[in-house]
């Protein structure tokens, strides 16, 4: 089937007052516990959202593709109808959304990695023995606001021996080569442009990077630093020009504030807890048509490898959702941007389950928001990306295509 | 997964005495009584069809992609095994098809609209208040047969404020501008070519447009047109040349009648019941090898939201269908071109049920042709463009693909 382009949809999409939630469990999707044979969310117990399964329609979505396991990103961008191998973003900004750098639109973001090097400046540890966060802040507010050639350098921590390092300033491309060769026993490689207007930027790098050498001689385990996708803040489409919607995020990590606003979401202030969360959507659900609601807890507890805390934060959104419902939204998706299995601690190539409801929806005979009860779902098996269209049919926001 | 091209179908493709039957139940899917929690399809009493569903295999199909509202157009090319968006036909033409205008390889049609302008020429209704079609007919009689430069211009009624303009002459060719603003309170736009070879079409265009103005001067408040969607039939390569058919269509009205000449089928006179078309299909059974009967009262009952007459129009078919079986079709296929529920009063973006049955089509589970149960099926969830390549094989008309 021929890909749906968002162009087509900007086409056929009208303004109208129904609204659209979609509710966005991170990581939602899990393996079955050995003794008890089902997954976290089979094992929470669940009754609005089975209630809602009950009176809606279900299935399963891939994010990118079967067998592909999606980072935050992907996962995302495959929600807003975002085709994620399509619209790419670049590691240096992807890492910079993730700590709430607040990009400029001629940034040049990079990621970077604290490493060691011997005295032949050849790479012993592209990690610096995975120096504590606490000592990645430390170096990096030694290196942090150099000027090169009238260019601020941002230097800020991430995680571990990672960080970021943005560009600013006049004539910047992002069109230039890693300096991390991703492998040990060589020296770091000379950043080289990869298009002639990229050349500024490639000189600045290389200066950078020796400025830096100099500075981390004395620190080892991290006297040096690599540098790998430099790319600047991409123009997408926004969802309003695609969906003609006033968009609104509401959640609390800046991973997904970032992406949300790279859409063109407008991105509210808002709580950590899911309670914070709900109720910032009770304040604004009169001024916006689309809500994004994003919950953190379900993926970390996966990654933790902690399946009972999942359940209990599946619980959680569950003791919640009549919340939802008492504002009458005219579509509910409740769905997950990937799956991320206690059993894996980490995010999965596994199907995530999707639940839509509206007046429209043409119910199935699933009456359970599982992942085994999903398969028989009216939505059958479905790339995530299809869930935004689908949601906007269903809010009668779509017209005919086609005479 | 990857589109198979035509191309690849016309290369396996062989010709064979075999027969398909492609029972096109127009706007079959539908929504859900509230009272009985049943669509028309499921309410219906269908002893006949659940038969066949409980011999054949099921599924359902989407005829562009999930969430989006096909028109009969797309709903067509796809069963026909043409990717919808892909094979795009020009508004004019689709207009001057649905009124069965024998358009000519050279002819330029447009899509028209008779609106109001006021003095100042400023359009302040698109729609000349919705006149009657009688009214349409009556102005079009005014403006049809003009000649301007050589080139003859025929105007014709389409329904209520509609008609189509066709252009016949010499080096006529469709790449110009709308002159509908497609909004109120500015004039009608100058009509330009969008090719250096498209200029003569335009200048024809636009003193057509000057002629009807001062001949519709007097008549408010349709006293201006605005033309858009000019287009040439479009060449698409003949269901004989894809799949070594020899294809017929049996369809009364004349939308269904054009796209299947498009697609290089012939097509039968026939009579406006469902008993005509069966008795048509019955007296020529022996000539053809694809039979395309077409059934449009299910449609029509959709769109006036009589949910009784739609499922009244089901049990005829169902009763009806033991005559085509008695031919004894290698395979039969039942589905519609898109789902128009009378809850809806509209064409829908739901799937639509699809039943197939021949020797070879490794039976299913599903006993009963519905919906909910098609959810179930062994055809699953899949583009209705795979319905073709499905009967073919089912034929015994598609060799091997590579060694």
């Amino acid at each position: 089937m021929e890909m749906i382009s968002l162009e087509l949809i900007r086409e056929i999409s009208i303004s109208s007052p129904t609204k659209i939630v979609l509710l966005v469990i991170d990581g939602l999707g899990g393996l079955p516990h050995s003794e008890t044979g089902k997954t976290e969310l089979e094992t929470a117990n669940t009754p609005n959202l089975d209630k809602l399964a009950d009176k809606g329609i279900c299935g399963l979505s891939d994010p990118v593709s079967r067998g592909i396991t999606p980072g935050s990103a992907p996962g995302h961008l495959a929600l807003f109808g975002y085709e994620p191998v399509s619209f790419n973003i670049g590691r240096g900004v992807l890492e910079a959304i993730g700590v709430d750098f607040d990009l400029q639109p001629g940034d040049v973001a990079a990621r970077g990695n604290f490493c060691t090097v011997d005295k032949a400046s050849l790479i012993t540890d592209r990690r610096a023995g995975r120096i504590s966060t606490e000592e990645c802040a430390e170096l990096c507010r030694l290196l942090d606001g150099l000027v090169i050639e009238n260019i601020k350098i941002f230097v800020q921590p991430v995680k571990e021996h990672r960080f970021i390092a943005v560009f600013r300033g006049e004539n910047l491309f992002p069109a230039v080569s890693d300096s991390d060769p991703q492998q040990l026993g060589v020296t770091p490689k000379v950043i080289t442009a990869l298009s002639q207007e990229a050349e500024r930027m490639a000189g600045i790098a290389n200066q950078f990077v020796t400025r830096v050498k100099k500075t981390l001689a004395e620190h080892l385990p991290a006297n040096m630093i690599l540098l790998r996708g430099f790319s600047k803040r991409p123009h997408f489409p926004t969802m309003g020009e695609i969906y003609k919607l006033t968009p609104v995020a509401i959640a609390s990590y800046p991973m997904y504030r970032g992406l949300a606003s790279l859409v063109g979401m407008e991105v509210l202030q808002t709580g950590i807890s899911i309670e914070d969360e709900f109720m910032t959507l009770k304040q604004n659900y009169a001024s916006y048509d689309f809500f994004f609601l994003h919950i953190k807890g379900t993926d970390s507890a996966g990654e933790d490898g902690d399946f009972d805390r999942k359940v209990a934060v599946i619980e959680e959104i569950d003791r919640s959702l009549p919340e939802i419902m008492r504002m009458k939204p005219d579509v509910i998706v409740v769905t997950g941007d990937h799956s991320t299995p206690a059993l894996l601690r980490a995010h999965s190539w596994h199907p995530v389950p999707v639940l839509l409801y509206s007046k429209w929806c043409r119910p199935d005979r699933v009456s359970e928001f599982s992942e085994s009860a999903c398969i028989l779902g009216g939505l059958g098996r479905f790339p995530a990306t299809q869930i935004m269209p689908l949601a906007m049919a269903n809010a009668l926001k779509l017209t005919k295509f086609g005479a």
